[in-house]
């Protein structure tokens, strides 16, 4: 150990993650979606928390909990979000906002922030993106909840936060920020370790492909005088399916989650397939590569098929590099606190490091998930990894501090 | 011209088709679904034009018409059915029943019917089943609308239809039955052909293939890791389009409909899909063949893939022959009328005459399909290419009654 007085309370910690498990319980999970009353209550629940250990807290007009620390000299931010997906599991963002809670109860110099809505309740990084000056007035004016319709302001209104100013970061006052999260993967499970030091969150590439044939009926039409919309994609995708391999990156993911057919019925030959495509990765020189096999497969159906195929880019995020010198202080730290046992990898998912990237060094400390399971109420990780996720967590901040400033 | 007195008036049936078109007119097409006002109109109509031409008209409990010549002696049965697809064309079914009237008229011994709700608004085949003794009342009291969900003994009841008797075929009254269509395919018109006799009406194998994967999240999860039902899918799909043309018949048609990926979000790997399949063709042992390739399949894919596929058989019709005797007498009109620009062909779609195939030597004559659309109000057929239809029809009609008896 470098310096006790930054050894985090591991029991209290685990001890406030268990009370906050309690707040909108749902099986061994949680039910908080953003701004019920059960993610509220944990909003305040998390502002009491900041309060004991010495920080001011604060909530937004856009449900942003900042807990600022009283101290002079550049801080550190430090945290994730609380709200949860629908009957989800309760460490998805809670993990990273309690830890944060441990940091500066431990004495480090970090201001702890939950933002709001990073699971996409009414938009897409609501907190993050408001705390960056990234989210107008007229955003918020049209967002709606994706599940049940209602409207983010009147959301906001029940919640009481209409008409809160809503907090931007301060110009000057951090030197980076960390977030500590489950992997949501099985890569450290599998390899038998407890600390992943992220590299960056990869960039998603996101493309609609749409094919039009000729809508005919089964019976009537030959093989040979169909335009099978259907047939087009699947041939399509079968060729990505054995392509990609020969182009991708080690970490590479690629992802087909829906595929419609107009009609739709059984003996109608489909005029029009609609298929959404996802390409996952930290290296823009992959993506590009790979956005280009999958270019010439459109090219190559558009030239083999009767139907055209249309290639509609629908994103294409950059990928969110972590800081070096971050990644560095929290891999001495995790070979320090658990030799062998940690690893560096990119972060699948889209997370708040993402945009606190853009303006300042920024740092994700992956724990493993049991089974790779997130977005379930069944999400878990055990207890001994979650004690030194923490522990390598404030080793790595000190270590990092100690350097910056 | 063998006989002047079969000769068809095809000026009258042109103006007979051009008059039922009017009856729930659609754009160039009709909307005359099952039960609705304007078919209730249309049947009616036909009552009348079987009055007209000396036969005696009935309609039924379930809809059917039936107008019975009242001479002496055998007779034929020659028909279709006169309810459309919603906002579909003016000959499908139509042309059947009026060119059946156009026999009556021209003295042929035929009785005419229009078989009720062979485009399956509430069931399947309703009126050729019920005219064999195939539809019980459980049936029916268990049916409601496809589109719009009203039942069938309600829609029975506003037709004025219900308490009605359903008639049964006479046993011995029928030495066949022949039915004309449009031939709802591109196979004459792109030929340059006029008639098409029909050598069979095609089986319909249906199946539905379940992949049960394991939904994730598309940026936790590594390609390695991967259960994706979709991917499952689509390869065997893939796999099916390489290697049926290697096992298929000539004219075999084989239609994936439906992929449904589930959940079917652009982030989430897909747990399950559930894939409609289907093959259709005149010969069992092209379809057996078939069969076992499918199966060969998903054996291989649950062989290679970490997702189980299931196939289950959704229905598993017999091809439906048309009479030889039927077919050489129609053929010899054809040859006779349109010398050489004929042809034998299976009916790639249902028609009523697959149930009377059953008890009684059936047949069916194609004209050709405009661009091959049907099931659509832009459905036509040339006036000439009709005109011929009808002649070749009561030619071979002539021909078949003047062997069989």
């Amino acid at each position: 150990m470098q310096n006790s007085a930054h050894e985090p309370d591991t029991e209290r910690f685990l001890a406030d993650l268990d009370v906050l498990r309690r707040i909108g319980a749902f099986r061994t999970g949680v039910h908080r979606p953003t701004f019920s009353p059960e993610d509220m209550e944990a909003r305040h629940w998390l502002m009491a928390r900041m309060a004991e250990v010495g920080l001011e807290p604060e909530m937004d007009g856009i449900g942003n909990v900042l807990g600022r620390h009283p101290g002079p000299g550049p801080k550190l931010l430090a945290g994730s979000h609380i709200e949860s997906q629908n009957e989800a599991g309760w460490l998805d963002g809670a993990l990273g906002v309690v830890s944060a809670v441990a940091l500066a109860r431990a004495g480090l110099p970090v201001d702890v922030i939950a933002f709001a809505d990073e699971e996409g309740h009414y938009g897409s990084f609501l907190g993050s993106r408001s705390f960056l000056g990234l989210l107008d007035e007229a955003e918020i004016d049209g967002l709606a909840n994706r599940y049940h319709g209602k409207p983010l302001r009147q959301a906001l209104g029940k919640a009481e936060l209409a008409g809160r100013p809503r907090l931007r970061m301060e110009e000057g006052r951090y030197k980076g920020f960390v977030e500590m999260h489950i992997e949501q993967g099985t890569t450290l499970e599998a390899a038998g370790e407890q600390i992943g030091v992220v590299t960056g969150i990869v960039a998603i590439w996101q493309y609609r492909i749409v094919f039009e044939g000729q809508q005919d009926h089964a019976g009537g039409t030959t093989m040979a005088e169909r335009r099978d919309a259907g047939l087009a994609a699947i041939r399509l995708l079968a060729w990505l399916d054995a392509e990609f391999p020969r182009h991708c990156g080690e970490r590479t993911v690629w992802t087909c989650g829906r595929i419609a057919l107009s009609p739709g019925a059984a003996s109608i030959i489909p005029g029009r397939a609609e298929v959404l495509f996802q390409l996952r990765d930290i290296s823009m020189s992959v993506l590009e590569r790979l956005d280009a096999v999958l270019r010439r497969g459109v090219q190559e159906s558009n030239r083999r098929e009767r139907c055209a195929a249309t290639l509609e880019v629908m994103s294409q995020s950059a990928p969110a590099l972590c800081d070096d010198g971050w990644q560095a202080a929290l891999a001495a730290a995790a070979e320090g606190l658990a030799p062998g046992k940690w690893r560096r990898m990119p972060s699948g998912a889209g997370h708040d490091a993402q945009y606190m990237a853009r303006v300042m060094p920024s740092a994700m400390l992956f724990v493993p998930s049991i089974g790779g399971i997130s977005h379930h109420w069944m999400e878990d990780t055990g207890r001994g990894d979650l004690a030194m996720g923490v522990r390598v967590l404030a080793e790595g901040v000190w270590r990092f501090s100690a350097k910056s400033w």
